[in-house]
């Protein structure tokens, strides 16, 4: 018997993936470099069930079905290049590749074109929902090598996790890096609702005084509204569990935040895109600030703050402020967000279908949330739309919440809690709602001492002027100083 | 008679640059590719001078005295890398090639290593001031290989610019990338300041409803006090500038901003290095959606603003409130900045002078201030400084421009003002300055959904706990959701 796909690495991705595909009813050859992997996994998790093992990359090769399918669940980076070299002259054309790690979309763009070269098939696959997702049901985000999607469609649609409704959290992305491009961004828009809901914690802690149940309660009651999804869930999981002491386990973590980098990517994709991405470059700034505790700590004694709020703020009207502001400045986020992936799709010539992808993140993913069937309907009633907050829905939100959002900033601004992803968020709103911003003065500015040119307003567009400002004259040109 | 310097590249910023070079009394070998310029430059600007014509790179080269130097002001990127290729095999050991383009400092740090490997020195130097910096004294960032800099230290104080009290704007930065990479963040610095400027400006027209007349004596005035410095003295110029309708000028002026490239340059670096730069990163986001007029002109239909600012405002109050939060906001920036410096020396293995760099900054540059001697003594006063708003003038003028600084944003956030680099500056401050952050709840579900671990407040750092949120249990160890 033939296996149906085989699977090179054995670490807990890999091992949970494959025991999640046996359970499909698939038949699996596994792979490791180091066998004794493979041994403990047949005689371990793997015992008595459809797998074929293989101790030497040849045997394995020859243990898969034509056209092969050999999945790749090794660390990003290097190694995955190195299997590539180990793999490849041991398939025939027709083969398929797929690469499930979290590859940066560059080298899955790099790696769908040489594989391509070597008349094999390449995906490079965004797999999301961490290692209960890998065993029970990812989200998944394949993009490479179209022609090979529809050998690998059946594994794919029956190992992924299900929405509610039943829907399959797995689509086709694109071409080349489409697929990683897509659970980079993904991963993204994870740091800004973290850093939303860390924002909301703090305001309802410090401006609003509620203890830690009664802010388990809260997330709790949010969790039953607009706002429900998996980070409030346990959210309000996590703020009511206590520690041996009796107290608040979330009061004894250390204030560090660690990160690992597909953030940062995301931050780096957009400004190479030229995307304002402001609420997730907070975030990843917030991380970085956050994990800079001793010279917080220092420089905590040398600036107090200003004087505390007044004491008799309205629970439940601050309560009330805090859910629309971070429902508002979310909407935001995911405005950003989509409008990352039209920009890339763009510039790299994929053909995204934005509502499809916010309908795979229904499940398996962290930033799964009733939210997503909102983004759905807004591209289902219109697939040009430009950016999300012109969605009906979101225009409406963004209107009702406005004045909350701009009170609980005002309140926390005045108070001196950082809250820097939901400021970011309404900074982008006024702009982007902005028929007129101040760019004329800066405009002027490069024009003063670059004579960069500039636009006028009762000129068509594309026409360029250049003042001589301090009338000295001088036959600079533009193109030269780079501000 | 052999000339002491020859330059490669007579468009304007190299014709000005050895014009300056020849005023100062040193005789100068020039080279264009294209060879008619270099006939248009003798018998034009350079008539009657000390410029040594060539017509062949080999005359050129020939025409130069031992240790050569060799200075290149072609385009960055592909061009500097030909010519590179083009002279290597006519120089000597010990000889001298120096690159005075807008180079990414990567490319300085590759090309040193492969100049050196050749026998040769190399040196990569920004240039400050545009074009009239180029002609009447550029500050000047050379940075590269160590042993080149006695050779040419002469030339370089000689053209470069002057600060009030006679020092030269050049120093030596550094080895490598080390000049280029402190050029890219002077850039990004500008960005910010120019922002900040625009933000004021916002803030005087539309919440206090000044004219174009009152707003160039507010920066007229502000001129003349801490915020003494080059951009706040052009835009009273620009305020007060008329077309020719008598109209100000800048209100005819498209407000979409341009770039070209070097704040996402700086901003890139800084995410790469782990330092939070929000403040130029909103500042290159400010541009973008700037750019995004058509759109901003749609959504302005849809989203109504919040009701104005009360009319009864007192104007004098107000201006003094946007001077301190400016001011305070300007320290913010350029704490980021440093802390990129700080944090790029480390990582790149530079040894740099952060107040030299502040004082080379004083004259040439957009963003020569008084504000730069301020930072110089905060160097002085103690080079080790982790942080510049932990020096002592800076600490107070945070404090005393803090309530100043709040009542402005929230003035803006109440009234539907864009503010988001004075917001990001003020949340950085706000971050900085606690000793507790919300990051506590972030780590708890890092360790919920990825099983990342987390430190205790009360236990040692460097020990990692997990807790088992759910109940369920289950093998999950970390490392592989990354988030």
């Amino acid at each position: 018997m033939k296996a149906d796909i085989g699977i090179i690495g054995l670490a807990v991705m890999g091992e949970n993936l494959v025991l999640n595909m046996e359970s499909k009813g698939f038949t699996v050859a596994v792979y490791n470099r180091t066998t004794n992997k493979v041994t403990k996994f047949i005689e371990g998790r793997g015992k008595g069930k459809k797998f074929i093992p293989s101790y030497t990359i040849e045997e394995f090769i020859a243990s898969l079905r034509r056209p092969r399918k050999v999945m790749l669940m090794v660390k990003a980076g290097q190694p995955v290049d190195d299997n590539l070299e180990l793999i490849i002259p041991l398939l025939e054309p027709g083969d398929i590749i797929i690469e499930g790690g979290n590859s940066h979309f560059p080298d899955t763009i790099r790696r769908t074109k040489y594989v391509e070269s070597k008349g094999l098939l390449y995906i490079g696959t965004g797999v999301s929902g961490g290692e209960e997702g890998a065993l029970l049901g990812p989200s998944l985000m394949p993009g490479g090598s179209k022609e090979a999607w529809p050998h690998v469609k059946e594994i794919f649609h029956a190992i992924s996790a299900k929405a509610s409704d039943g829907a399959s959290c797995c689509a086709w992305i694109g071409d080349n890096g489409a697929g990683h491009f897509v659970k980079m961004s993904h991963n993204g828009i994870e740091y800004g609702d973290m850093q939303l809901i860390c924002e909301a914690y703090n305001l309802l802690k410090d401006v609003g005084g509620l203890d830690h149940e009664e802010m388990a309660e809260v997330f709790e009651e949010w969790n039953k509204a607009e706002l429900d999804s998996y980070l409030i869930e346990i959210t309000a999981e996590i703020l009511k569990y206590k520690d041996d002491d009796g107290e608040p386990m979330v009061t004894k973590i250390l204030d560090k935040a660690g990160q690992k980098g597909t953030g940062k990517w995301t931050v780096i994709g957009a400004l190479d895109l030229g995307v304002p991405l402001s609420l997730i470059g907070e975030s990843v700034f917030a991380r970085l600030i956050s994990s800079m505790k001793s010279e917080r700590v220092v420089a905590a004694k040398r600036f107090s703050g200003p004087a505390a709020g007044k004491s008799n703020i309205d629970k439940q009207d601050l309560i009330d402020d805090v859910r629309k502001a971070l429902y508002a400045s979310k909407i935001v986020s995911y405005a950003q967000g989509f409008n990352l992936l039209r920009k890339a799709a763009e510039e790299y010539g994929w053909e995204l279908n934005y509502g499809e992808i916010a309908m795979i993140w229904r499940g398996g993913c962290i930033i799964r949330s009733a939210f997503l069937n909102k983004i759905y309907e807004a591209y289902k009633n219109n697939p040009e739309l430009q950016n999300l907050v012109m969605d009906d829905y979101f225009s409406s939100i963004l209107m009702e919440n406005s004045q909350s959002w701009r009170r609980v900033i005002a309140a926390a601004v005045t108070q001196g809690i950082p809250v820097p992803a939901m400021s970011a968020a309404l900074s982008w709103f006024d702009s982007y709602r902005s028929e007129w911003l101040p760019a004329n003065l800066l405009q002027a500015q490069r024009d003063y001492f670059g004579a960069h040119t500039y636009e006028r307003i009762d000129e068509p567009e594309g026409q360029f002027f250049h003042t001589n400002w301090t009338g000295r004259g001088g036959d600079t040109v533009s193109t030269t100083y780079n501000a």
